[in-house]
């Protein structure tokens, strides 16, 4: 077939939908009198399909026709070429048309709408990355369109983000730390050096490396935007700039990349975030809904998140991290008076200061929550964790007592020596409160039964909320979880005491609430003894973060900038046991944490609530073990629920449905 | 019956063995003309029972013969009470006889030797406490009699201690760590506030609290000599001083506590360490190998320690911890060059420095193993462990840069600047290493992976000794051991380095060495997935400590000294499970993870190398679990041989034994 016959000839390609948006209409170039290489080329200028509606309607009809055809045979949006040689029209190849994750989701929709697919087919074709990107600032088209493309790689992380160069780690972290700038960092590769750099930046450029490269893996990892492998970029360290072609970036000069696409703009291009409430994706979603058997719910700490999970669809609150509001200006001066008691009435008065905080921060969450499930955690961290860093205490002090030697007058003597003896208490009390390895250390359900007036406290404010929502007309559910647990009579311990400081809140509230009281499963020892845990728990909560770390050894804070990143690029672990659930060993502990558990109680309510509760893989894990539900962050609730639904069509799926 | 009618009447006490020493002679005392509660009053003069032969000649002679059929009958040392009335002997009651440890091994020995037991029942009848007092300084008998005694207390802490008197930790610590005294610490209880001044002192003394008391639990703990609520001491800590009766204390005086007995004397009593090689010790713990299965290996870093390890019957090393050579005076310095090192070949002089001493320290060991299997684990603590502290380093160098501005000359003022600049360099290289939770850290293989080198010339070192050795004539036979493994790439990937560098030296010494290859197994999910890591290891050795540390989430050292006390003081945990393994939890790991290895590789070589591996229960579980060996101090080396012994025999046991 030559389309470059005559003026009765011409070649083109076309797509049955519009793959940036969805919409369904033939679309596409041509060339008359031209052959195929013509309009990839780009050596002439291509004319719009609906051109050849008028020059030849009959053709066009044909075409039409066909690429309707062709649609309806594939069940896929197709995208063709063809040539039309004196007056005839040929079609040389059809295949499936790539599409943005927009038109992906309405693509999808509405072909189950005109009943080319079912709505199983449709939901399985989204992906979670497509939903994803409906949750990232992206380049807002127009901005893309006009954007000066300086060079391309690979996209390994995906969203847009715009900085200023900066052409090492220090210079990036100072950048953005100390002068609030807005930074790129720019490698030929990167090492673990360079990772604080690479926290501190917007996003990150390397000039090599792959998609398992350290930049790669880092940026995925926390994530930050990046293109790596830009090969056409020639950085100049020494003289802290970079070349592609012709044209020279300084230190400090705008640029942005799109990490979704793997492209590198000069300048600032102006990013969007990309609107969840698309017609389309809520449609695909409530689909979704109707297929998984999970339950998605949120992590949320304060009302504003609790809002955003159930505008996302979260069915209920999965973790509440009750300290979280601890270490609010207005709290931690009373927290920590807390902590520095050395008398029981003080530390009484410090926490009666804390409980109208708490129960305020309660009764707003069940106030949004409103006839939804509410699992609040009981104070978790240690306490040190809400003291100054002591080698930094050390450090001030021996600064003070030389501010000392050179006092000006007696008042500022005064005031340098009261400002030390402050310090000195916080850094003995610190000193006390010292741990090896405080990740092990006294938290969780630990601190519960070394103070029980703390957690007493937090189950008073847990219960007054409410008592005072429930007269507000407010369908409440709380359920009181105990993290840590490692040995039963852990939680038989406190449950003795939490559940009769509910009685008593009820008693003198005159209101009956219905509670549940659970524990987190997040060390080896409770899963291992689910059995005789689930005797005194109403529901089972894994934390997988601790129960990944404690599985594996493995202090996620220096793992995941150190050695794990190596980990992974060697390959001797698959992929970060942090980001996605590992199967063979904590899926192992979550498996049989289960059995053991229903066993006991057969009703017993399983989630997770760790971060592995929004990643995809983990999900699918999640759903063949039997969970009730997975709890994510808000922003993950979407995915999750795409994915709970792929979890559950994978099971019971049909072969010919993809 | 009547012992006062007259002088052919009397009253007595008889035991058929000597309950000191064991020796099988009728021992008592009697009073003629007198009834039995005169005997034990001590009001009276009693006459030994020699006496009666001489002046009751017949009686004498009954009396032995029914004592001999007594003791025949209920085939044990026997305590009897006994009245002659008029000439006529009544048997007034029989007991089994009280008795000292020496007494209770040479009794059973002697009683197998005579036919009255088998050795099954004479293996049994001794406990592993009876051994435990042949390990322990305990008093001089002699002393004990001449002894003024000043109270009586529970012994909840066995062993003879003797020191100061400091009445709070904080005296007891400075006396014992600045002024080289000993001390022992009194309090009328202690608290978690007191630990370091219990670590300090020689042994503890409480007017108060009972077997489960803070102070029994921290003492039983650490080894520490202890009695507990001797309710007759009045402390008086204004006055620094305790009162017993008239008899006052004064803070400093010398006192004596025997916590076998539970005894408090005045003064400095004589000490001794009984003999382990009592010959019916030998004989007992000779019967006890012949009934156990279990193997008994010892931990041992110095030839020195392997030598007492074979003496007290050691069947190999069960870990040598390789880089408690590292510390060591003469070679800290190139281990920390190795760690400050910025180029490689700063790094691989200091490790050509350090490879002499290494392979001369496994030399020794070989030669003295000569062949028993020696077990040499590969460098496993995180690096800053061999650094100075950081909290010190900061406090130091604010005092240098302080001492710079007061420097009296140049000369000072270049010394205090070089100190300050390697400090600075140490400060900066410590901080990098700085990790949150440093057991979960850059340890273990991960070091191995992080810097081959490292293990790559332990390597070296152990089959260059091994060469050497066996050129002299020595059956060697290293095991070469990973420790910290949680997946079975980490043993891959150092299995293939660390073989590598063994055929090099075995090629470039011209022998081959029959070695084998393993791991610990010291993480949940190295235990879950054992039978994936069966097939890459000829061995595992459970390192109990840390795989305890991981299974609850407790860090040991934060915790022992803190709220692990009061988990046990408050009955959460029925025992401390670094001191007797977790049958529930740790216990579940181990089982699970014997039968997935054996089902990979059923003559896989499982043992334990953990403190557990001296513990009598945890021994008996190692046994139920199909252990090959438990691996101990090599002072607990005969207490693990009977505590073998008895779990073979409580499983084969035929109950008219007992």
């Amino acid at each position: 077939m030559f389309g470059n016959m005559d003026d009765d000839s011409a070649t083109g390609v076309a797509m049955t939908r519009n793959g940036s948006t969805g919409e369904r209409q033939l679309e596409g170039d041509y060339l008359t009198n031209a052959q195929g290489e013509d309009v990839v080329a780009g050596i002439r200028m291509t004319k719009d399909l609906s051109e050849l509606k008028k020059e030849m309607p009959d053709l066009y009809a044909e075409f039409e026709r066909i690429a309707l055809l062709l649609e309806k045979h594939y069940r896929e949006m197709q995208d063709m070429e063809f040539t039309i040689e004196k007056g005839k029209l040929w079609m040389l190849q059809t295949r499936d048309g790539k599409r943005t994750a927009q038109a992906a989701v309405r693509i999808a929709v509405e072909m189950a709408d005109e009943g080319l697919i079912d709505r199983q087919t449709a939901v399985r074709r989204v992906k979670p990355e497509h939903v994803d990107f409906f949750l990232h600032p992206q380049f807002d088209p127009a901005a893309l369109a006009g954007g000066k493309l300086l060079a391309r790689g690979l996209n390994v992380s995906p969203g847009g983000a715009v900085g200023q160069v900066a052409f090492d780690a220090n210079m990036a972290e100072a950048w953005a730390k100390n002068e609030g700038k807005a930074v790129i960092m720019v490698r030929p590769e990167t090492k673990p050096d360079d990772v604080h750099g690479m926290l501190a930046a917007e996003g990150i450029l390397t000039s090599r490396g792959g998609r398992t490269s350290h930049a790669a893996l880092v940026a995925r990892q926390f994530g930050k935007p990046a293109v790596v492998g830009a090969s056409a970029i020639t950085i100049d360290l020494t003289n802290r700039e970079m070349t592609i072609g012709e044209r020279t970036i300084h230190e400090g000069e705008w640029i942005s990349i799109d990490g979704t696409a793997g492209v590198v703009y000069e300048g600032q291009l102006a990013t969007m975030v990309p609107d969840i409430k698309d017609p389309w994706l809520i449609k695909l979603l409530d689909w979704a809904d109707s297929f998984r058997t999970l339950g998605v719910w949120a992590n949320a700490d304060y009302p504003r998140d609790a809002r955003r999970a159930v505008e996302y669809g979260a069915q209920g609150i999965g973790l509440c991290r009750s300290e979280h509001m601890f270490f609010e200006t207005d709290r931690l001066p009373y927290f920590q008076k807390m902590i520095m008691a050395d008398y029981p009435v003080e530390r009484r008065e410090a926490l009666a200061a804390l409980l109208p905080f708490q129960r305020e921060d309660f009764a707003g969450l069940f106030r949004v929550m409103d006839g939804r499930p509410v699992i609040i955690r009981l104070i978790d961290p240690p306490l040190h964790e809400f003291l100054p860093d002591l080698v930094e205490l050390v450090a001030e002090l021996a600064d003070l007592k030389i501010q000392l030697k050179h006092a000006p007058d007696m008042a500022a003597i005064d005031a340098l020596l009261s400002d030390i003896r402050q310090k000195e208490q916080l850094r003995k009390r610190a000193l006390s409160l010292r741990e090896a390895n405080p990740m092990l250390g006294l938290r969780g359900v630990r601190l519960g039964i070394y103070i029980p007036e703390l957690t007493s406290m937090q189950v008073r404010a847990i219960f007054e909320a409410a008592c005072m929502v429930v007269k507000e007309g407010i369908d409440v559910h709380p359920e009181v979880m105990i993290p840590l647990t490692s040995h039963v009579n852990e939680l038989i311990r406190q449950r003795t005491v939490l559940e009769g400081e509910a009685r008593t809140v009820m008693a003198e509230q005159g209101v009956t609430i219905g509670y549940k009281f659970g524990t987190m499963i997040e060390l080896p020892r409770a899963a291992l003894t689910a059995d005789r845990i689930a005797e005194h728990a109403e529901f089972f909560s894994f934390g997988t973060n601790d129960l990944t770390q404690t599985t594996f050894g493995i202090s996620r804070d220096d793992a995941e900038a150190g050695f794990l990143i190596e980990y992974m690029e060697g390959g001797i672990l698959p992929a970060n046991p942090f980001a996605t659930l590992d199967r063979d060993g904590v899926g192992q502990l979550i498996d049989m944490a289960v059995r053991k558990g229903r066993a006991s109680k057969p009703d017993l309510e399983c989630g997770i609530c760790g971060e592995h509760g929004g990643d995809p893989q983990s999900i699918a894990l999640c759903h063949q073990l039997g969970l009730t539900y997975v709890s994510c962050s808000p922003f993950r609730v979407p995915i999750a629920r795409l994915a709970a639904a792929h979890a559950a069509l994978q099971e019971t799926g049909r072969p010919h449905d993809e």
